[in-house]
């Protein structure tokens, strides 16, 4: 049935090749990959063992060892990264803590650690453990007074910046990689681009150590988006330990995609989430498989983490639980909310900004002073108020909280009416007392100082991620928001708005649910999730019950943030860094035809071509000598131009060097055919060289017609690296998916008005 | 930039034919649509509307209304779904309790509506409540006794044979296509096929009054897939009213499969699950645009389907709360019914068998019959044993249950130590009572009969389910698992495998939680659902706890399952119907090529082609009268057979048609021309007949060279409903749809050895 003569593709070339030359098959640094290319090997290899699997025993279980090693990578890259979750949580908290004090029982406590068996009943008493001492109390011994608070001051600030400098010297010195939060990067290698080292094992190191640093100096950063890359570089340490995934650039992102999940797992203790994070924001090619691995790695990481001990024994992030429900009329300041995040969306365009100026003016050359700096900036600002000396995702869990009758928080000082005896989950509104107006001036401070220094923050040369800053921007706009629905619903209970839902005595407001829609609306304005921020959120309330509210302002922020610039954070950077991603979400919706995408254009030399049998060696030589393509086509003749393969300039200059090795009689003037006969030639001329072998027959063509819309299409949905135009079956040009990319975004800057009709 | 003169595709087609010919573009029934021709359609259409909206206000407002219309029919889904099945839900709660007696006070409360009111206290008297009235009572005024029970049972079977002959009839006479689960059709026309009316109106009216009559009948069947169908034909009904979709087969689709999220919303309580199963088992073409929107359409139903008065006031159909973490030692058993699952998918085999056997032979000519008959033995085999008289709903519902201290179930009725006071939630492991013991005799026989039952049952004439059925034999099994776990646990706590988490006065085993994996198993082991399995049980409990449980029953279950056929029972009734289904799951692993597949086969006649300008209008007219191709391939002539474009049957006729009647002096021998510019004729010839607008001049081509392997992944992910082979140009033959399907299904039957190697 099949014509095992003719058959061609890299399966077969992969059988001759394979030995002799390792590094055929891979491909070069930032070059794209060709996912049909490596779909089909993978197939040539399932192929090969199965067949092999018959013959005896051993084949037998090695082949199932082969079909297991999937779910062994997923477990593996499950349990290292919830580890290394785990070890991160725990070190973080131990140094946040260090920039106060120190514990003396044992130095490696953190202040909870430390006072975790202390004797004291009230929250308070304990948080002041007389084994946990300030640095003042240790130093100087004074626990009050200026002097004390200075001295502690001055503590906060130099550890900061000793954390901070010690991060950015480590990722100059042994991983550049590991800076930034990753998911552009993730986002781009996962559609097929090649950055070597990007998921190595120093980024890994580097990346997991300067995360707890830098998270320890109290920038305003998060670990959420640096934890995926974490999980990624796990991902492709496991993989390269199989054939299966470290031979194949396709199958590798696969694992990749799991891991992804993984991370954005164990970052918020919510494994569904996780998942379709990766699906609908990180991932490119998603098959279901890698849908039900993914999930399996997802809850790993999860359950590992919560399994560390002395960790948080709650699996999700911010565990919250709201005692009362939501009513229609709130509904107004959600969306407003909304508003909020979606004007938060205007933070990309700042940032982005600061960081085109970064990068093209000499403030770039100065990573490590730019990170001190802006250390320095941060410590000094955000020791004096309470809500931004702790640590963001302790406020934001602080934020979220309903205030129960034992919370001892300043925002829940509100003014208790003493004759009224009532169950401990269910306390009425009540008037706001002096410390949570005290809140609400500092909260709106640590507001605006939130927002503007994290715009010069992310991006900076240390691991960043922007999960948490948003959220934390976003609870603290929607604790005040709620407070101030709450007051304004207990002084004015007979307005018309608060008449039917919140009689006097009712607790009918929750502050806490206004700062997680804060939050989700904030996130979804920067990230442009929908569906996986929702079930994030869902997931750390465990009720279907505020869905509403978080779908409400989800949308809105998308809207609004949209209407200021289709590209969440992610895409943002992806361009300014120049990444070659060919979105899956724009639509291109120009009416242009291949035509006017492919090279050559008019005017241009022409392509660059091979003929089927009369060019000799030293000819093709010399093209590969002066040209830099990736391959060439082959036609029958230069006048007919007609298409019979391509060949890859790898495979091609592989092919020339072992045969003039190994071949005798080939010398620069033998002639080179494509041919299953050799030509005719004259008496007397060298031996010719056959390289059928490295002739793909079947190269992808489009006709000089096809409209760029179904090219990008294709492009998209197959992983084209490359697509050829013919017309009549005769070659035109080529079309790669750098041209796509660059049409795209020439089409995207034109006025759609002038390229629709002239 | 574009070359208006040279603009090809269907959208310019469109423009031209669009008003005096309304239904060109519209497919024929049963036929499979093109989807990147669906696609470029809406592009065009979406292009005409931004370039007119700056034209005037009322345009601009018109296309914010087109944006806008995606929306508004997910929330009229959502509204119309959720409706649908809350009152499915009402009227089978009342015709189920009508097979047993009748609510005096008002004959349409059900039971437990009648009661409602009552005064008694206990769970068991309010039972009894005096408004409600057994039919003996009301008969002949006799409430116990054998003459009772003989008459309760006949009147049980009546209404049983009632209900399902009335449902048979109704199906039978009025909508074919609202009998089965409807999965199986839904996902083939998601797939791209046209099945016209089985989406339609009457589909819509009748599946959802003939679903009451059956599920009320007692058979045992669900309502979850068929309320899939029916949310599809709300999809339908309501895309069918903006012309955005119902003029554009894809973009329907997309509606449709958002509709399929909010039937799985509405019959499990499970947004999430809902869009999971509509990505992981039902959707073909599934954009992320298209999960944002069936997550509304999903939460839309759910809040809709709540706040339905006198419904169940739980969103969730199954509410369950454990109080008791499981031990690593339970994994042995939730594995062993894991095992159970997937031997329950075998069922699939048995079903299939019987399906067959009703196709071939004469027992298909009497559906009528045979649903009587099957009732009858239902409702005869039923009414003795209480855990099949009830409905099946209610019956998982109570082997889910944990039994808590007021449970008056029998599977409750254990003996409980008389000096222990604890409090409620907190039952320790308890000796089984009488009760117990009974209850898992019963069991086990129900647990046969439903097995047995369901394989005739499923595939009849009227709208039937497999979700309750599996998950009720799932159920069943797993509490009698569950049962025996939890008594050798408290028999025998000193043994090795209890003795470290099982003391005596702990609680430590719950069966409910067995049965819950049970159920998902056998869901699991029949459908090969995954992830949207685990999060629809995950939806059920709200806990992360039992995700380990149940994942390692649904793995195992799966796996058991697949080595007994890899298809699920959706897919194996694909088969069965020999629906042109394209599996994205089915991995296509041999090594033929395009050659092997395309038409003309070595030694038939050749392909039928047009010429680009010789042939005239009778020409043409003869080999369209001659055969029944789609469409035919154009070329430069039958010698150089070099492919210049494709042209749809359809399109040709209309088009010769139009010229006939409104162009002047076209006649029979007219030449036909595909050219730009007329071919030079003799003087005296009939004047020439262009038609280049109906010429697709990018039709989709691959080598002959190309692996199979490659085509099939090019029809699954573009979605094409043929593709032209060629060699250097020269046109070779065509691969349609069904070739690649009959390929495949030639490939799977033949042993690989064979094929791989020859």
């Amino acid at each position: 049935m099949v014509h095992a003569g003719v058959m061609s593709g890299s399966g077969n070339l992969m059988d001759f090749l394979d030995e002799p030359f390792p590094d055929v098959g891979t491909y070069e640094d930032f070059h794209t990959i060709d996912w049909l290319r490596e779909k089909s090997r993978d197939t040539d290899r399932h192929r090969k063992i199965t067949s092999k699997s018959k013959e005896s025993i051993w084949e037998f279980i090695k082949s199932l060892l082969d079909a297991w090693s999937g779910w062994v990578v997923m477990l593996l890259i499950g349990l290292l990264a919830g580890t290394l979750a785990g070890v991160i949580d725990l070190a973080v908290d131990w140094m946040t803590d260090l920039k106060e004090g120190v514990c003396l029982s044992a130095f490696w406590y953190s202040h909870e650690q430390c006072c975790w068996t202390s004797n004291e009943t009230t929250f308070e008493d304990r948080d002041k453990c007389p084994l946990w001492q300030k640095w003042s109390e240790l130093l100087v011994n004074q626990s009050e007074g200026a002097s004390a608070y200075i001295l502690n001051y001055l503590m906060y600030i130099l550890w900061a910046l000793l954390f901070a400098f010690l991060a950015v010297s480590l990722v100059r010195v042994f991983a550049p990689y590991a800076c930034g939060s990753g998911i552009p990067e993730i986002k781009t290698i996962l559609s097929g681009f090649i950055i070597r080292g990007y998921l190595g094992k120093w980024t890994l190191l580097i990346k997991t150590v300067t995360l707890v640093l830098v998270v320890s100096s109290g920038l305003s950063l998060g670990k959420e988006g640096p934890l995926v890359h974490v999980a990624c570089c796990c991902g492709n340490f496991f993989s390269s330990l199989f054939s299966k995934y470290s031979k194949n650039e396709g199958k590798r992102r696969e694992v990749l995609s799991a891991a992804a999940a993984a991370g954005v797992s164990v970052a918020f203790g919510a494994p569904i989430g996780g998942v379709l994070f990766s699906l609908e924001e990180v991932s490119y090619y998603f098959p279901l498989k890698t849908l039900w691995r993914s999930f399996f790695a997802a809850l790993v990481a999860a359950f590992t983490l919560r399994s560390i001990p002395f960790g948080n024994s709650r699996l999700v992030l911010f565990y919250v639980e709201y005692h009362t429900p939501w009513y229609m009329a709130e509904l107004f300041p959600f969306i407003l909310l909304g508003v909020f995040g979606g004007l938060w969306g205007l933070f990309i365009r700042c940032n982005i900004a600061w960081c085109r100026r970064r990068k093209t003016t000499r403030l770039g050359k100065y990573p490590v002073l730019e990170v001190i700096a802006v250390t320095a900036i941060t410590a000094i600002v955000a020791y004096p108020n309470p809500y931004t000396r702790r640590s963001t995702s302790e406020l934001i869990s602080e934020l979220f909280n309903d205030c129960g009758a034992l919370e001892s928080s300043q925002l829940c000082d509100y003014i208790n009416d003493p004759n009224m005896t009532r169950p401990v989950d269910d306390i009425p509104d009540r008037p706001a007392g002096v410390g949570v107006y005290t809140a609400m001036w500092q909260l709106a401070l640590a507001l605006i100082f939130k927002i503007v220094i994290t715009i010069f923050t992310f991006g900076m040369k240390i691991p960043s991620g922007l999960f948490i800053p948003s959220m934390a921007v976003g609870a603290m706009a929607g604790r005040m928001v709620g407070i101030g629905v709450e007051q304004l619903a207990y002084h004015h209970h007979d307005w018309i708005i608060f008449r039917n839902w919140c009689r006097p005595g009712a607790d009918c407001v929750t502050p806490g649910l206004y700062a997680m829609v804060g939050a989700a609306a904030c996130l979804g304005g920067v990230t442009r999730m929908t569906v996986s921020l929702v079930v994030i959120m869902f997931e750390l309330t465990g009720g279907l019950e505020y869905i509403v509210p978080l779908m409400a302002a989800a949308v809105t922020s998308k809207w609004v943030a949209d209407a200021f610039g289709k590209e969440g954070i992610y895409e943002a950077h992806i361009h300014l860094n120049g990444y070659p991603f060919l979105d899956v979400k724009d639509e291109f919706t120009h009416r242009t035809l291949a035509t006017d995408v492919m090279r050559p254009r008019r005017g241009e030399p022409p392509l660059s071509v091979l003929t089927q049998d009369s060019m000799t060696v030293e000819d093709v030589e010399t093209l590969i000598k002066e040209t830099d393509y990736n391959g060439f086509p082959v036609v029958v003749s230069r006048d007919s131009e007609r298409l019979i393969g391509f060949a890859q300039r790898r495979e091609l200059i592989l092919a020339i060097k072992n045969a003039r090795q190994r071949q005798e009689g080939i010398v620069s003037d033998s002639v080179m055919y494509f041919t299953e006969e050799p030509p005719e030639l004259p008496a007397n001329s060298p031996h010719p060289l056959k390289l059928r072998r490295v002739l793909n027959l079947s190269p992808f063509t489009v006709t000089d017609h096809t409209p760029m819309e179904t090219v990008v299409d294709i492009f998209r949905k197959l992983g084209l690296r490359q697509c050829l135009v013919t017309r009549s079956g005769r070659l035109l040009g080529i079309i790669t998916k750098k041209d796509v990319l660059r049409h795209m975004a020439q089409m995207a800057n034109q006025d759609p008005e002038s390229i629709m009709f002239n």
